[in-house]
């Protein structure tokens, strides 16, 4: 398993006139989540893009707890709970400054080979800087 | 079981740098198809937080088959397959103009009275509208 | 002169905190505006991008006379004031039902090349189906 | 004259199928350059509007420079140019992470009071906040 955080503030933007975060917001914060996740292990999302594979989401499942608030300072967890293969999942939880969980979530994504648009495993480069973090299930 | 259908073409501005609608952005379509559908049934949403019911969304999933494009013309049909208590379900397909079927979804979201922030029923001007859709429920 | 116009409905989505559409939110509603005025003109703006031109906005003003809000139903007054050359100017005013003036804004674009990044002239298909607009302007 | 930096690193959401940050997001950077600059001069916008004062939009105009693209970290740089009275205006300058300008723009807003809807002068702690920066001006 592997998990990192990152923090974020809530902008005017996302709210909405129920005074919330709208909905349909979340899905960014957990791209923000799982963008900064990868780079804290070593991996640019940009840079694999650029190398010609894309990740399109191909699930998202999200449960509002509370609601986020204008210019509330979130902090992101985002965990990868199994070695990826063909698919990866991102799980993400998102609390409020006083450490309350106000909402979570899960994205699967694919690898895509962008020349084709054929599927294809996790690059090698990032099951490298995830190997360390799943020893005891890769069967050691 | 209640169904309508609306159609929505896609902005530039919900696409992202993949060519494709941004996966974020699925859940504005689903509002767009659950406001039409409950228009069609003849009630509007404004009306209704206007008198001091709003619906926060619980949950809500998504399942990205193929992806929407810029310019898109896209029909989405909003079903609601059973009569709403305390939550209401809104199931969402979205179709492209060849009748593809795109993406697939559905939220969850909950009857909230806006002065005291404690969920409430359905409101009786949103069942007596569902009622004759659900007859064969209602009656067994 | 040629003017062009189109209905949308407020989202939710673009609602802020304020109970107003956010102020960001407009640059959409013109790109709604400026497509559908092509489209109405017998240009696609995708198929245009298709053949490899891009219009990116060069510059963008916008005058917020009264707020507008969800599920106003607006309509776009588009116009292309002056026959485009190297640019292309849009003018924008934004009603509600009721024909009050919400908002008005104006972007000029520029025509590049994608395969090469460089400016060019306004495409022939557009200034072709423009000409009758202008007629005055050119013949004078 | 006061100004002030915040960076910010742009999400796959804000990008389009040009590649480029789309148009209308820069609006959303604007609020965060403005916020922020608040913030640094010890105000904060969510307190101000708790306190029954927003700050809607007037004007905006912006000029796009070079295109910002996915993942770019931007400096955005905020100056009030001048003591606020019945409106503010803000100027933004963002940069990219070689110190070259992509974009500029900038904003008015007025000061409402919420509970009628009608204008105010800048409140009085801002002016306070602000005075330092404006000595020669209200000293002449």
């Amino acid at each position: 398993m592997y998990s990192a955080t990152t923090t974020l503030r809530v902008r005017y933007s996302e709210t909405d006139r129920m005074q919330y975060v709208y909905y349909g917001n979340y899905a960014a914060y957990y791209e923000v989540g799982r963008v900064e996740a990868l780079r804290q292990l070593g991996l640019s999302y940009r840079t694999l893009e650029d190398s010609g594979i894309m990740m399109p989401v191909l699930e998202c499942h999200s449960y509002y707890h509370k609601p986020a608030r204008y210019d509330d300072l979130l902090t992101i967890k985002t965990t990868i709970p199994q070695m990826p293969v063909l698919k990866i999942k991102f799980e993400y939880e998102l609390f409020d400054e006083a450490g309350t969980l106000l909402h979570s979530g899960d994205t699967t994504l694919a690898f895509i080979n962008m020349a084709n648009g054929r599927p294809v495993r996790a690059p090698q480069a990032m099951t490298d800087l995830l190997a360390p973090y799943f020893n005891d299930q890769q069967g050691s």
